[in-house]
């Protein structure tokens, strides 16, 4: 066997074809989203007239294991995708470690993290469907930044409703979306009637992502020729990420490696949910043996401390319900929480992969993660988001176990994106004012009591 | 042959060993640089003092064609290296050309522009000879950040003076260096006489690059085991640029590819430098003819409208003269000036080359560029520098030219970087608040006439 590269790039033939659908190799499928007002099962019929046809269609298919990339979707992929599967030569020479350490790149793109993947099928299947536009909330930036280029290479109108506090403190995440011609409004705006009646209520507010999620789907469904789109917790946003998956997986084999770990981070689960999709769905069919890793921030364990039944998907109760591992959708991380995955619950394919223990979870700190991420840029040489970074810490402690017991494990992350627009927050850990904040059993007792036992 | 993909990837077996030294195949050298106080040619001793050892060799050779690259920089550079080559055929489809372009992609690093590669090997040359540490000046903070990952790689301890006003309006930057482990410094500071004195005299100054300079030269000398380092400009930069250059090369032979127009942007040159050197080689062994154009921006047009003369490479007047295209260098780019490219010559090889007719020159104005930026960035998904926007604008105007001739010309250009950092501009630009400023003819004489003349 030749000997494996710092970095294993698929030729654009190797680009998977399809996405895979894991529900349909899972023989418990997750519980089904239900229809807020009736509690029964949502129809396609009824998810149509918030998202489009064909991603309602995917989001409520339990049974087809793949689905055609379609050719155009393929062709925009090419321009970033097969990402590299980078060998960490550098870090394990750090840590001294026997261990492997493999890491799937999805920061190589403009958007700076794998959003883009879902966010250009949802922006394909909008344009199919003969639409003006889509809307969507963003809280940091990095799905609304994904949207507005898928939106512009198809030639679609983007609003996007942006947390006003992030609108005025992000200013760059907010130049690069309008660089990609979106419309950006601070949330809560004076547009929608929510908007109004919040700005009403609390005049001068910061502005939420429930609230903005309320704007984005009343815009949606107030214009002809607009659906609302987002860009993680949804069935169809994983199916759209297990492109890493089968591109990491595809990497692997090539160079016959076999994954011992593989390690993910986890807020509403995309990530997680495409990394892990092609090694779950060989779990399930009895084919391999992983040790699968979910990664969340201590501050938002919604895996770790939530309970696994019916939740709001979203603050402002819109939604359908799903059945998913929550803290409650009430449920806010301390203010001192940096980086992103906030989401108060979890992907319903992770959650139901998590409940039936193909997928162990474990929860780490905010200060231990950017140690981590600063020791991986130093050597590494990529400057990691705190979102991935979570994943880098975990797979430097399984390297680190791999040192005590001199162990060859091949360990695979998920390094979903860049660092570059969270200088705010490694300015504060450079400069020794970072702090941790974990919920405390009273606290998270709290919000999960408000979740309404649903009559089901 | 096979078809063209959207990105030519090397094999890391494919990565260069050599750099090369265009000065090697040029008949009639660049005119040697000279000791400001003796005007005798500098020496490798007296640049010593500066530079490290074997940097300075390298500076003043001008017989050697190749330079191995070291192994050490040779497994850094695998880490991003060899970098895309990208057919834009999304771009192509967008301007409805026959011609076919391609673009080098140097931005697919942290630093994210070419000029890491430089800085790995500088780094590397100061490790090896034993030093501390480096200091160097970073204005905007491209070569300061590039600098910073290399020396975190190699364990050196690196001091950046950064110009003042961009210490506090660019914080990012500042950010990403410290999370690599630099010492930044607003310039100028009261760490340095000449910081010290310059304080003094203009109470809350915003700084300026030539006192940036002039204060990382002092404390390179004043500290026992550090030297001084430079980013553009030098000839020893673009050896290492010439990285660039060659795997254009090798990749576009891997399919047959022949250049007719390669298009880069230039400020000090080493981006220019290094992709045009092996292309500049063929022309000077009389094998092979390019259209070479150098773009500079009209508000600071070196090539353009400049005198070819001795002058001072820095304001601080401290470091050797040169002869190169210059506007005099108490020059400044009006204040409107966005971008970088704000160097007041212009590396001696590219100049002597553009003197040889080798190289044409033409230049454009910034709002012309940023919307050459918005065009490419929203169908090729690349969120471009406004430096390497130069290219692209230029690259564009080729390609439209082809297409009322119905040539399919093969045009390359240099994509150098990424703008993340450059949102205040962008944000200018998307509020229709940008304006351009071409200096007048007066203006520019009278900086030119500035420039000393040397009893040479």
């Amino acid at each position: 066997m030749s000997e494996i590269p710092y970095k294993i790039y698929l030729e654009e033939s190797e680009l998977p074809d399809k996405w895979y659908n894991v529900r349909a190799d899972m023989k418990k499928k997750p519980a089904p989203i239900l229809n807020p007002g009736t509690l029964k099962p949502v129809t396609v019929e009824e998810l149509s007239g918030i998202f489009c046809e064909e991603l309602a269609k995917q989001e409520l298919d339990e049974t087809t294991p793949y689905f055609e990339i379609p050719e155009e979707i393929k062709n925009f992929y090419k321009m970033y995708r097969p990402s590299p599967l980078v060998r960490a030569y550098c870090l394990e020479k750090k840590l001294d470690t026997p261990a492997h350490i493999y890491y799937k790149f999805e920061g190589n793109n403009t958007s700076g993290s794998h959003k883009l993947n879902s966010a250009i099928a949802q922006a394909y299947y909008a344009k199919q469907q003969g639409l003006k536009g889509v809307t969507t909330e963003t809280g940091a930036g990095q799905w609304g930044t994904a949207l507005s280029m898928a939106c512009s290479y198809f030639d679609l109108d983007c609003q996007v409703y942006m947390v006003k506090v992030s609108y005025e403190q992000k200013p760059f995440r907010r130049e690069v979306m309008r660089t990609y011609g979106a419309k950006v409004t601070p949330s809560p705006s004076m547009n929608t009637e929510v908007g109004r009646k919040i700005n009403a209520e609390f005049p001068g507010t910061n502005g939420s992502l429930g609230c903005a999620i309320s704007e984005a789907v009343e815009a949606a469904v107030a214009q002809d020729g607009y659906r609302y789109v987002l860009g993680s917790v949804l069935t169809q946003v994983l199916l759209h990420q297990s492109v890493i998956g089968l591109e990491t997986k595809a990497a692997l084999d090539k160079y016959g490696i076999k994954a011992d770990t593989i390690i993910g981070c986890a807020g509403g689960g995309s990530n997680l949910g495409g990394l892990i999709s092609p090694f779950a769905g060989e779990m399930l069919r009895g084919e391999n043996q992983y040790d699968i890793i979910a990664v969340e921030p201590a501050s938002c364990p919604s895996l770790t401390r939530g309970v696994y039944t019916y939740d709001f998907c979203d603050t402002g109760k819109v939604c359908p319900l799903a059945k998913m591992y929550t803290l409650g959708s009430g449920f806010m991380p301390s203010p001192n929480h940096a980086g992103g995955l906030r989401y108060h619950g979890m992907s319903s394919v992770v959650s139901e992969l998590y409940d039936q223990g193909l997928i162990r979870a474990t929860s780490v700190e905010q200060t231990e993660v950017f140690e981590a991420a600063e020791t991986f840029a130093r050597v590494e040489g990529i400057l990691p988001a705190p979102e991935s970074s979570h994943a880098i810490k975990v797979a430097i402690d399984e390297a680190m176990k791999c040192k005590e017991t001199g162990e060859e494990k091949n360990i695979v992350f998920g390094l979903t994106g860049t660092g570059y627009f969270d200088m705010f927050a490694y300015e504060k850990f450079n400069n020794g004012e970072m702090s941790d904040y974990i919920p405390t059993d009273e606290e998270l007792a709290k919000s999960i009591s408000q979740i309404p036992k649903f009559d089901i």
